[in-house]
């Protein structure tokens, strides 16, 4: 998707650590415009499954899924890091290991949010490593449903999520794969 | 706002210890088409302030400004709640104490994103004790910006969260006002 690649190349930043920075239009600030023609593309990569659901995980998912929601017409379920008084009942739990935080935590959905033989789409800021992805598959598949797709804004292509999730069988599609990136700032992408 | 309203009737339910489950509509489940009334909703209701940005908190209230966003054509930006490789440089802070979660936390804003006498629209999911609140307006007076208003979802209005904003001098609007609500499931709005 070129205006994203674009706006990575204009407005994105290599920092220390093989972070990429795209807090200021995607993941801190958002640019909900950006967000918008994001959704409508997911749409069309996505036009040939039947989407019945979008799941994300909080924090960064969040906004992209509710304004894709919009051209799926149909609801969102986040995912939740914390516990909490608000979720209650029974849910489905996955254990994730954060390349961003350092550290494992575990994902929560209601078992209420995901219902068996549905087809949801999973939907992403990020991929690199893959292992949130991984952890809403495996809620998904605990629900019993089925894995529509994987939309994902930004793919590390250098890291090995997408190989792991293609090599499932899953149908992904990232709006731009990074091929490579450096300290000095350069980004390339896939084609 | 009626729908909103008759949602929380028919979908809301009353959890011990004071809390309103909308998790199937609002913050766990999302219903993006009452999202998107919602936002047509807070432009009516803000459409005599001028409104540079709008500054939500994660994880809930993103979805809702984001949509919001469309309406208001601005950019967005959420305060974060965890410590993260992926916030650097300068940041505004302020310490919340939550009610949902019981224990405080810090929220952060990276300075690049509020600037000197920008004008802040505040959305958010719910108001209770008004303390996430108080912190955002907290990081925009830090910040040397206006807050523009305050806009909320669900207000719980028999607590004091409203009262305070409103002595403050806050442009509050509060789309949906509980009045009470009991562990019977009653829930009674202001008019």
């Amino acid at each position: 998707m070129d205006i994203l690649k674009e706006r990575i190349l204009k407005d994105g930043r290599v920092a220390k650590g093989g972070v990429l920075k795209v807090d200021n239009f995607l993941n801190h600030q958002i640019d909900v415009k950006l967000y918008n023609e994001m959704g409508k593309e997911f749409k069309k990569l996505f036009d040939d499954v039947k989407v019945d659901r979008i799941l994300t995980i909080e924090a960064s998912g969040i906004g992209i899924a509710c304004v894709a929601a919009q051209y799926f017409d149909v609801p969102v379920v986040f995912a939740k890091k914390a516990k909490s008084k608000n979720i209650d009942g029974e849910v489905y739990t996955s254990t994730v290991e954060s390349f961003t935080y350092g550290k494992s935590y575990d994902i929560t959905v209601s078992k209420k949010f995901i219902l068996e033989n549905e087809n949801v789409l999973i939907i992403d800021d990020f991929l690199a490593n893959g292992k949130a992805s991984l952890g809403l598959i495996d809620i998904v598949k605990k629900a019993g449903a089925n894995v529509a797709g994987v939309g994902i804004a930004i793919e590390k292509g250098f890291q090995d999520g997408g190989k792991t999730l293609k090599e499932m069988g899953i149908n992904l599609h990232s709006l731009a794969v990074i091929k490579s990136m450096d300290d000095e700032g350069n980004i390339q992408f896939e084609d």
